[in-house]
């Protein structure tokens, strides 16, 4: 592609409206432009790169025996109300009605789509197992579009699913996923972990996320870099600390007026925080009803795990709320008398046999002497946040937390889909049973921004050559001078017909400018036509290291298709 | 692919609810499956016909300078309120409230964000002619989905859009698409004609539309055999016939109790029909104004030159209006006393200065003897419908119609939407311009449906072999007998080492389903390996021509190769 004539408008300065690296690059570099929040065109340079990626896709997936079929955005209601989740998905669910009064759904995944196809089209095990994938938009009405490509409204997808006769084959399909997306993210150039993750609105009896390590990421990653563990915050687990804990002679009800934070009524009671009992309180938004929830006062909740034992999503009480269901104010909450019907559920890291402080459900009071053992009808499980700095449930080493960003998600569905929708078939033994699926998604708008994110230095983008939307770019140098245009062009001919994906830099600009631009886009191969030219010489540079090189005009097609072969080795060898 | 493990489902009876062979067939041969009206799921055989046609598609439009990107479907309302196409396409558009209470269209087409990218990018004539493309899904809230693949609520469609600085420019590249459309389809195997059309609802100064000519059309399509004249009958002009005419000896107004239609009262007074003034009343939907339009008896109005000359949508009058504003029933119409405020128009095919018969304005009457030259304020222009039989204004030849499938479209849109959202350059006289634009659209879906209607025959589908699923089909006979898939499964590898797209049938099922099967789905080549396979031989079947050979085991491969070779020549010596 000549740039005289083409799309990529690029930007010296850094837009003030992007706040993450690659959402800022990918404004300056011509990549992506956006429509309106979290709606964004892929520019001639993005769009190259979504190419490269998807084309990466189909090899991995057509290689595990995967089928690529094409489902509409467009649902008819109907069949999302047969699983139930038309209500659990309505926060993100763009729906509407049609000239003929029939409401829509704009698909945010398709699971009850395939579960359609799946009741009609598969009638007995010998049909079993299939894996049907797509690359198509996906539509969310997000509540907080941001961060570029990394949270957006209409994004495309990679999505697969597969359907077995029973659970074997379930995981022998999903470890064939798990190994098609390392080689998919490896071969894109990424760096990146795969980590347990939460099933959420999808439901099943396992997954996993595949994540790249970024301070953009709006996950939050539990790492152990002595044994391996590594789990999304969602579901991680960890050996907390052992705290501190005073003992108190008795029971005793504390006057502590204008003391509401587990901090300040720590200090004034002098009990540790760890022994404080903190008591908050959610709603379940199911059914409406209260929950009380509590922790070591050191410890923080997970929202998410608290909705997976609850069965549904969860909000915090708003405080009126506290105050009509307990009669006081939000501070002075405690497990010690609350009324019949309020569930307590208390997190497993406070020691069932030590005595708590906590609120004694009265204004300006606390108790103190209480222990878990003595609450009636207590529930325990994992509630908390892991912390950095906690130890390894596996090996003991001491955890860190760090933000990723989600570029894959592999999920064990189970039978939840084809039981509500009746998508059977007959197995050996005659017998009619709910297909086993599985379902699999890749962001990959995500691998771009990821790609970014991981390896952008000051002066731009730096893309894995195998996804680069060019992997060489001819920047001409002063384009009014014959001897450079006539060697630029034979160069740009030459390299295109020996297969190198070239943009060649025809514009009339400065070098600086030039230079400037190049570094920005990010191509992996530079090769500069200018005075050198005169001595029969061009210069090519590669992006990633910065290395400089003079070769013979005659040597540089030989001496840029080794580089290249170099540059996509350094990639393939970590496959 | 393995049939076996594939999701093909056939099936032996056509569906009951399908009309036109290529959606009987589609869904026969499992190449889509309906979600609901106007709603298609592209099942694996059809998905990877489409991205046969795709691949052509972009190899094309690379091939013409043609930049890729990928625009949002979703998009804010205020960008189409700009060009006023929020309120003239609102039959069609899909619209919807986000949770932020913002309205949002789904994109039909996308002249208004290319015009709004535009805007922005471009700056100079320097930054011009530019090309820009995508392959996306549109979606369009028909009233009438139906016929398979031919009218879809939601659909790909290849859709490219020029800029350029002035009109030598847009001929230059409108004259570039139309010869990559006819590349592309002539790829595709298709046989089409190139016609002239209506640019309806995009606006714009020309546009063509490419045809496929079919039963299962929905557009009409004048041709003339003898010099080539071809256009939509929404803008086809011809040489009406010449009518004969009789000679009234004055004006008379008859008693015509009863007789409404032009034929009853053709035949009461004995004047040809040609000479009978139809009267019809339409109300413009931009205004709510009525039209009173006078053809000729034996000739039929075109609504669609009716709404160009009016530059709105028009619709026919209710009787109960035409009852308010005449003061009589249809029937006995005519533009003689008409008020004053009611516009008339004249189809120009009724001579000016031959008497007339048409109705009072008074029930049960009809008038002879007036001529339009002696009507007030009549505006003559061609509204009528051309009719088979007619003669082509060119060349004189006799014209025949036929209905016909639109594939595809191009557009010189002109200024309209550059001036109606500021989208400017600055020329080289320094002054800013608004920018010439073009839009050009090919229905991929349409192709494969075209294909299906050309060429099927009552055994199925006959795919071209360039957008054929696959190019090969091995039928193992009887997969129990070892010799028989050894010998099958060894041609399985080496086709596709060869490079040959090879679906292997190793399905337990009887011979006659298998062929029936291979039939159906329309593959070119049928490989059959059964019992000859003990003498060493298999048979090669070629769907089109039915033409059978035995060939050695050992030399099946390079013949296969020869044949597929010879297949595709046959397609590309006609490009």
């Amino acid at each position: 592609m000549r740039w005289n004539k083409a799309l990529i408008p690029t930007f010296k300065e850094d837009p003030s409206d992007a706040e993450v690296i690659s959402h800022k690059l990918m404004l300056r570099a011509g990549i992506i432009k956006q429509l309106s929040a979290g709606l964004y065109t892929f520019l001639p340079l993005g769009w190259r790169a979504m190419l490269k990626a998807m084309k990466i896709i189909r090899e991995e997936m057509d290689d595990i025996g995967a089928q690529e079929i094409f489902m509409p955005s467009l649902n008819p209601i109907e069949i999302w109300e047969e699983t139930g989740r038309a209500k659990d998905m309505s926060e993100i669910l763009f729906t509407f009605e049609d000239r003929k009064g029939h409401r829509n759904v704009l698909a945010p995944t398709h699971e009850e789509i395939i579960t359609h196809i799946a009741r009609d089209e598969i009638r007995s095990f010998r049909d079993l197992p299939q894996i049907w994938y797509q690359i198509q938009n996906k539509f969310r009405d997000e509540p907080r579009a941001r961060f570029g490509l990394l949270r957006v409204r209409e994004f495309l997808m990679k999505d697969s699913y597969s359907l077995c006769a029973n659970w074997e084959q379930l995981d022998e399909i999903y470890n064939l996923h798990e190994r098609a997306y390392r080689r998919i993210f490896s071969r894109c150039g990424l760096k990146y972990v795969v980590v347990g993750a939460s099933s959420g609105l999808m439901g099943g009896s396992a997954s996993q996320e595949f994540m790249v390590p970024s301070d953009a990421g709006e996950d939050s990653t539990v790492f152990c870099e002595k044994c391996g563990y590594a789990a999304n915050t969602e579901v991680a687990e960890s050996i907390p600390s052992e705290g501190s804990w005073v003992e108190f002679p008795g029971r005793k009800k504390i006057h502590t007026p204008f003391l509401k934070t587990v901090d300040e009524v720590s200090k004034f009671l002098g009990v540790p925080q760890n022994q404080m009992l903190k008591s908050l309180i959610y709603v379940s938004q199911k059914d409406g009803q209260p929950i009380m929830v509590l922790l070591r006062g050191d410890h923080q909740l997970n929202e998410e795990k608290l909705s997976r034992y609850i069965g549904g999503t969860v909000r915090p009480a708003h405080p009126e709320e506290v105050l009509e269901w307990f009669g006081v104010p939000v501070g002075f909450l405690g497990p010690v008398g609350v009324p019949k019907n309020i569930k307590i559920l208390a997190d497993k890291a406070f020691p069932i046999d030590k005595q708590f402080a906590t609120g004694a459900n009265e204004e300006d009071y606390h108790i103190v002497g209480w222990k878990l053992s003595e609450i009636p009808d207590v529930e325990f499980g994992d509630f908390r946040t892991v912390q950095e700095g906690e130890k390894c449930v596996k090996c003991g080493a001491p955890l860190s937390v760090k933000t990723t960003i989600e570029i894959g998600h592999i999920f064990k569905l189970g039978t939840r889909y084809s039981e509500a929708m009746g998508a059977t078939f007959t197995d050996v033994d005659g017998e009619q049973k709910p297909i086993i699926m599985g379902s699999y998604g890749i962001g990959i708008g995500r691998i771009l921004a990821s790609a970014i994110e991981l390896y952008a230095d000051e002066n731009g983008i730096i893309w894995p050559i195998t996804i680069a939307p060019f992997e060489v770019i001819i920047t001409a140098l002063d384009v009014t001078k014959s001897d450079v245009v006539d060697v630029a062009e034979k160069l740009y001919a030459d390299l295109r017909s020996a297969g190198v994906d070239v943009l060649y830099d025809d514009r009339d600009e400065r070098a600086g400018t030039k230079f400037k631009d190049a570094d920005l886009i990010g191509i992996p191969i530079r090769i500069t036509v200018g005075r050198k030219v005169a001595e029969g010489n061009v210069e090519i540079f590669v992006r990633k290291d910065g290395s400089r090189q003079d070769v013979r005009v005659e040597d540089a097609v030989n001496r840029t298709v080794e580089i290249r072969k170099k540059l996509i080795e350094e990639i393939e060898n970590k496959v």
